[in-house]
């Protein structure tokens, strides 16, 4: 990561999956090590911030689990001065305990039971973090969405229904929504009203293993990233008939 | 139905699912008509009652949509006094309403998209009507759950995980947990505890296409009752491959 005072700091990360996520990681389990020199207190902070912005922020199948952790390890070896309140250098380790918990979070969520891709929602312009947050959950854990995304079937009334069926304030005719992936990017949706676009390219552009929603709701500043997978055959079958 | 002031009411009823219906009767519409003579204020309030007991207790996927409707038309021929209080008619006539309503209910949630089977959560014991609801649809709600009844798997932990993570005060260790069908019942947590049960038997059981999911809290007198269905490939397959 980058140099904190003058030192190279290291952080490592493993976590591991694959079902449920939901609402706040459980049945997650990730543990991170760093070598960074910081106070308990900030230490603390700074995991539950990254926490809420990363594993927080996964949706598997929307159930949970009884088994979750997140922890974090810091025994000062690098040698920096220790961080002691919110400062620069606090806000640099966050970005970096933020890009490793990204990471292991995509990772997580492309790993989701009977997964063929990674989903990824990206919710901008939101009247508070917290509308941010459900509207960007509710698109990635909408089944009937997820049932299109295996089947590359670019449904953006699905995302539209789920923007609206989220526990946030917005109008709907601010709205736009765009698909992206590794093949480039379709807008589909403008102001609450579908724009025409090509099916055939639409198929291509969700035939990739990772597809991005981006939604822009034009009430604020704020914005917020989920993660989760696509609903499959496969993941009926994990857990409907993992015992016949 | 039963005779008001000596008179006959009659009540029709059609209703038409059959994907979503999440939280609140989306994408359902029903229609009820009867020869009732009652106050136009005491046929609203008792079509909210109703509706809030039947309709707004299923779910299919999770998912919502923009299109509902139970309306209710009611012409006064029955010739009975006509209702307007909350007295023993309009008990009497919310009970055969809600009769109906239960059954389009029942055959709503077995005609669930993909659907085997019709699922019930019944739940009972609950300190207020609030958490009765809400432990019954989140268990109803749970797609580990649907599949597990897909598989005839009697995974009661994953019962006792979504009544966990619904929103309702309730002690894990006072839940009692039976699954029943025409083949019969069988308890599997008592206390918060597992029982040990035949899975042979628990199998036959679930292979009924109607299973009843008991779930008693011990926690005060409210009780209520969710529908849905089970969660197959047919599900991914109608919404995931309707375009290919």
């Amino acid at each position: 990561m980058n140099c904190l005072d003058g030192k190279t700091v290291h952080i490592g990360g493993i976590a591991k999956g694959s079902g449920m996520i939901n609402p706040n990681m459980a049945t997650m389990l990730s543990f991170v090590t760093t070598d960074v020199a910081i106070s308990e207190a900030c230490l603390q902070s700074v995991l539950k911030e990254v926490a809420d912005e990363t594993y927080n922020m996964i949706t598997i199948d929307g159930d949970t689990s009884t088994n979750d952790m997140f922890g974090i390890l810091a025994n000062g070896l690098a040698g920096n001065k220790e961080i002691t309140d919110k400062g620069f250098d606090y806000l640099n380790f966050k970005a970096a305990l933020k890009d490793v918990c990204t990471t292991l979070s995509k990772m997580l969520a492309k790993d989701g039971e009977g997964a063929t891709k990674l989903l990824t929602a990206h919710v901008t312009g939101a009247a508070s973090i917290k509308d941010a947050r459900n509207v960007a959950l509710s698109v990635i854990g909408s089944n009937l969405l997820k049932c299109a995304m295996f089947g590359h079937d670019a449904n953006w009334g699905r995302i539209l229904c789920a923007i609206g069926y989220a526990d946030a304030q917005l109008d709907i005719n601010k709205v736009n929504v765009a698909l992206q992936s590794s093949w480039g990017s379709i807008p589909v949706c403008q102001d609450g009203h579908g724009i025409a676009f090509s099916e055939e390219d639409a198929l291509e552009l969700l035939k990739d293993d990772e597809i991005e929603i981006e939604v822009t709701l034009h009430d604020g500043e704020y914005e917020a990233t989920a993660w989760g997978c696509d609903l499959t055959y496969e993941y009926v079958k994990i857990n409907g008939e993992y015992r016949t």
